[in-house]
């Protein structure tokens, strides 16, 4: 069924039809002029917005609607895992295509709303328009948490050890297989990467327990690669870091298929993007307490490198020593018109 | 100055330093992985986005980057004070295809930066990225309100009179004014009209009154047209409404320029869309303190029909008796894939 047959008021109430009930935190729902909800009392509103633009951030020959409805929320949950915040809310602009069917609507609800549930998120507004060509999403994703416990990009300080949950590279190389097979490929270790490129899973309740514990001074999620966002994590922090690839955690699939590659494992980390796991720095005396507490996470936690003073400025060190940053940079939308490898 | 000079943080910086001062009420801005800030304790969050696409929403061939930025803001206050709510935050979505230029953005955001200063908004968070052809905007806006003061849809009743704020028709007659022309013209109505449409004054100040003195049982802003608008709180109400097309507010412009067009102005009115003015219902016994209030505001307020049993349907009743209300209906993005005078 084409969307033209149901209209724009047909659509939003096919949407509202298939979302799960509201919690009672949420007073109006889609459906009127704005959302209307409570946070808890006493926590501060903890917000994010991302777009997802057909051709640029994702290619539907690829990516699933399914998977895409997932990923649209998934890289907000990660936005605000990273400051260690409860997600509760999300609205979403959609500009859709004629080409894009009903069903192809149903489908991305499907993983929106399942994503949404996974993490006690209750969709409470939107807005949605024909789109002439390419298909466009903008997800806010609302959250709480107490501003003096939630944890920002300028809190980290020299000496403090640097520490990612999970593994990095793998997205990148999940996309690049696909790019090179063109489809989606069936060996065990290709839809381990595939799938952690397509359907990541945002660190919310290991940033929340980080928060909470009061571990981290200073914390980001890796959405544009490891090199870029240590960058701003520096930057915005005003101290310098030092990284040593060989204690860059790859998955065992990444190790395994890189050797195919031209880049080894830990180039693929620094440079690569959407890996959605957390970085963050913590004082040296934290290491066991982070250690115990990431033996608890599925994906636990490796600790990398440390903060120096800012006028180290970023050291990657190698076994032969310091690595060429220009190497390593992540990805500009607006530097790069055509991303080579990014998606 | 092309934005790929600048990249993508560049860009991101650029805007940032363009911003006033944050209140203290934000206690982290643009340039984290999400911005943090505090509502007024005990109340609600009020939340609505609203997306903006070039070719389907504006032209920019008729409206400027710094009314854009205006406009992108207004329509997303003008849904905060349909709920008689009160604006405090608001997050941009851009994608920003490679011919518009850095001074473009500049003027969009100082479009943006005064709407929002003139209604107390701070700007906490955006993402932007690279467009293939398109410029596409979503504007997220959260405000907060008492979940029991604000003021829904659904909320009208068979007696309640009609009333709406300012004049309408006035932002359809404008476009048309500009689409037959092909540029804006320079005879005084014909400048108020296309005012009236590229850059609208949110009704916020009269939504929040309505609210806080608990006259208004429903109401919402007139963005599809009144037609549209209306149907709207009849099938959330549960009610049918009469509308007296005599007593539809008319600006003196659009009464001197209306002859020129095949369209009489209440028709303009009722199928028009973007007027942003505020649609509400209110017990008849409040007739007299609604008036007197009114005449405080700068656009006022007409009672212009009633509320009626859900089976009386909606009755547009001209000099000769009911209009075909076919006629009326306002514009759906998806139904109709060339708007024929609709933006």
């Amino acid at each position: 069924m084409e969307l033209r047959e149901i209209g724009e008021f047909g659509l939003i109430a096919r949407i509202q039809d298939r979302l799960p009930d509201l919690p009672s935190s949420v007073f109006k729902g889609i459906g009127d002029d704005a959302g209307v909800a409570s946070l808890t009392p006493g926590r501060d509103l903890v917000s994010t917005v991302d777009l997802l633009l057909e051709d640029v951030h994702f290619d539907l020959s690829v990516i699933s609607p399914y998977l895409l409805g997932r990923k649209s929320l998934a890289v907000n949950l990660s936005d605000i895992a990273a400051m260690g915040g409860l997600p509760r809310f999300t609205l979403i602009s959609m500009a859709v295509p004629p080409r894009i069917r009903v069903e192809f609507i149903d489908d991305f609800f499907r993983g929106f709303s399942e994503m949404a549930q996974a993490f006690g998120v209750s969709l409470i507004g939107g807005d949605t328009s024909s789109s002439p060509d390419r298909l466009f999403i903008s997800v806010t994703l609302l959250g709480e948490g107490r501003k003096d416990a939630l944890v920002y990009r300028n809190g980290a300080r020299a000496g403090d050890d640097l520490y990612v949950t999970g593994t990095l590279g793998d997205s990148l190389m999940g996309l690049r297989l696909v790019q090179r097979t063109g489809r989606p490929t069936l060996a065990p270790e290709e839809k381990f990467l595939l799938s952690r490129h397509l359907n990541p899973t945002p660190r919310v309740k290991e940033g929340q327990a980080l928060s909470e514990k009061g571990l981290a001074t200073a914390m980001i999620d890796i959405s544009d690669g490891l090199f870029s966002d240590l960058s701003h994590i520096c930057t915005e922090s005003r101290v310098g870091a030092t990284i040593w690839t060989n204690r860059i955690p790859q998955s065992p699939a990444l190790q395994k298929l890189v050797s195919a590659s031209q880049s080894s494992g830990w180039q693929l980390a620094l440079k690569g993007g959407e890996d959605y796991e957390l970085l963050f720095a913590a004082p040296p005396g934290k290491e066991s307490e982070i250690i115990a507490l990431g033996r608890q996470w599925d994906c636990g936690v490796t600790r990398i490198g440390q903060v120096e003073p800012q006028t180290s400025g970023i050291n990657i060190l190698d076994e032969n020593g310091p690595v060429d940053p220009e190497l390593l940079k992540g990805y500009d939308h607006f530097a790069r018109p055509s991303p080579p490898e990014n998606s």
